[in-house]
């Protein structure tokens, strides 16, 4: 399996508490944590500032998982690298999305909603577990302490998730649905809240561990190239009659 | 409509605060507040010292919609009732479970799980919003003060809920899944967690609008005498050929 | 309420037993099947050949449900237009698509797939229903005859539906999804698949009613103005204090 | 992963064409399918006539994904035996449901419905799949044949799926959720519908493909030993001051 880690690389670039923290920038850090997942394929980075975003047509054919953060730059991601993502992930790429990613066109397109929330900065977290028999949750106590982190809160104007994992709990009397999977086409979607360019969240290792577990939960299991409608050629009659095979079997 | 409001009535009988709070008994004040939904149908209330609980067979085949309030006595409640009101809520009848109700034994049997959760009195709840277009939460702000509730957390042990309308939070560091939606058979189901009995919930004008929302949406609108498989007779190639009608037209 | 009902209407003008079966186009007749669900409101109709398809910001603020017929022409509808349908279904307005919507361009932006399937002329469909308590089965039995339809089947390339009402049996050896709900914001859609323009579907008279059932199933009962983030202010400890009020009382 | 194979085992011994077709009966075949999936561990069966109907305390202890076939004799399984199993299943056992075990006391009990159904013997059934991205459908063509099979048809009155992997098509006009998924405490359910005794669907290698799938996605990702609700002590405050550990560290 091969994995990119995307990174918008902004903040990197003017705060210098963010490579102080993430020495390398988020990206480099990031895959380090997932490097093992790859299982003998390639961990990439890419970014912003790389021709195409870093997400050539030849690089997204050979991802098969991709991990996406960005947040204060989404609307420089040119549509065209965004749409060409969004077919990837139908064909069957998995995408896990962290933190301020929930505002990425890539995610709003796949969610079909604006992805709005309530936000506000340095406040306390702990992260409870509600699905503990989800994959995701492997190896996760019931619930655990992220500490200072941005607090997201609901309304999270996102689709009813498909499997709602953990929840985020936060000290100024806000919540978050925080782990949330979704499918969409051949692909499979995590959304994760913790990771704050300015907060430790991603040196957590029941952090680490939730972004490795989902790895493994993203991983494409089936893929198509054809995003479009077929006739449907032979009837069961014909097949039955023997004279042809299934559209399957061609 | 009908309306039947359950409620165990042990604590009334030798905790003088209850109904200090709830005059005349939760069931008392419960009645009050759907008082109006059931539109010229009748509000009755029935507790366990009644004979069969109140709820017997000609009750229940009278009843459309049936509150559950339970704490301490969900052992005494005898297992040909609980098989009673199971089998209504699959012929259609609507359930709402409050509060304590969550592990009476007619929840646990409708749910199958345990219904465990984690617990603490005298906590502070807030409750947030998270599915703002469910009938369920119309006029219901983003989020609102419940006050002092006991605190109810996660891992609450029920099936993945159909649709989660109310997140809970409380002060002490917890979360809770507090306003669930199940379909069971014909039934529809809505369990909603404040109300303690020595707590104000009750008397909160927002807990009072979702209780009066929640008997609009799980009123029936569908219901069947039969819980048993059938033979399919006659089969498609049976009625196409116009010798006999479809079952259901039967 | 007030309900528009947009139509293409471009088969309409060429295919002339079109307008036989469904006389004043498609538009006039679904206007007639829901006239009764505006319960005194106004039921509008808007087709592709109006000045903004009909559906001017005007035109749209003033509805609360739109139903959706489209099938040669989806890319002529311009992407402004999508945009503003799109924004009216995240405040609140209910959405209905039928049919060949499946593949319109507001459609597959609220689902963020690719709504492909596959699909043969001429076929026969018998419509089940798997969620019998569900609001749009009211009135509705176990299944139904369609008769002659357009075969849709699997993979329908959608969002896993919040629920799944209905499934179409198909004689060439085909199934699908054919009721589906989702929620996307505020907002609540209806899928249903069966409404060929040279079929009879929507005569028959279970088609109206599933078609009237999700009317009011999709009709408002929230509604926002703003998409986007806000700050959290005051927090939870400053309404406690009793200095401010909580956002949703200002 | 130990897995046991648990069959009632009584048609084998009155209805000689079931040995005919599966050698050693129903268990000994589900057996061999399942063999490589242990990786290691202990592929066991066990039947109804054997002491505990083989399903000792020692026995499911040791179990880590239950198969469960059954048809003429659920009424004579003891119920402290369904409870046992129910009670594994909660801490975290996985269960796979095959065929007529759709009425089984465990399953049933699982669900908290009826799960009732429409049937009819000798039909001829086509597998679609709708969620092509699941792991259990990895392998899988869009669609199969299955042959002859016994019709198992909607209302099938089982709780809305968490996941709806595969559809039923039968020539008899009839479909159903024929592969389906639900999480029940720490445990996690699929339930597919082809198997009958007199028929081949056990050799179709597609069906084994998935029933092997299936094994994979329900193998215990968690477990616990409790089934009830607990004290929540410490509090957040408690452990922010650095006094006690959460109870996940105890």
């Amino acid at each position: 399996m091969n994995i990119t880690v995307w990174n918008e690389n902004v903040h990197e670039q003017s705060i210098p508490r963010v490579t102080e923290i993430y020495p390398g920038g988020l990206h480099a850090v990031l895959a380090d944590i997932v490097k093992d997942e790859a299982q003998g394929g390639q961990v990439r980075t890419a970014t912003l500032d790389q021709p195409e975003c870093g997400l050539t047509e030849e690089v997204l054919k050979d991802t098969d998982l991709l991990l996406w953060w960005g947040h204060c730059a989404h609307g420089s991601v040119p549509d065209e690298i965004v749409d060409r993502v969004y077919k990837r992930v139908l064909q069957g790429m998995g995408l896990i999305v962290l933190h301020s990613g929930h505002e990425s066109k890539i995610f709003q397109k796949l969610m079909g909603t604006t992805c709005r929330l309530r936000w506000r900065d340095e406040t306390y977290e702990r992260i409870h577990c509600c699905m503990p028999s989800h994959p995701i949750a492997q190896g996760i106590p019931e619930h655990f302490e992220i500490g200072v982190e941005e607090c997201y809160s609901e309304f999270f104007d996102v689709p009813e998730p498909d499997e709602l994992v953990f929840l985020g709990w936060f000290d100024i009397g806000e919540v978050f649905r925080a782990g949330c999977t979704w499918r969409r086409g051949y692909g499979k979607i995590f959304y994760f809240q913790p990771g704050h360019e300015t907060n430790q969240s991603f040196h957590n290792p029941y952090v680490q561990q939730i972004i490795r577990n989902a790895c493994r939960w993203a991983a494409p299991t089936a893929s198509r190239d054809e995003l479009w409608s077929a006739h449907i050629d032979p009837t069961l009659e014909d097949v039955r009659k023997g004279v042809v095979q299934p559209e399957d079997k061609k």
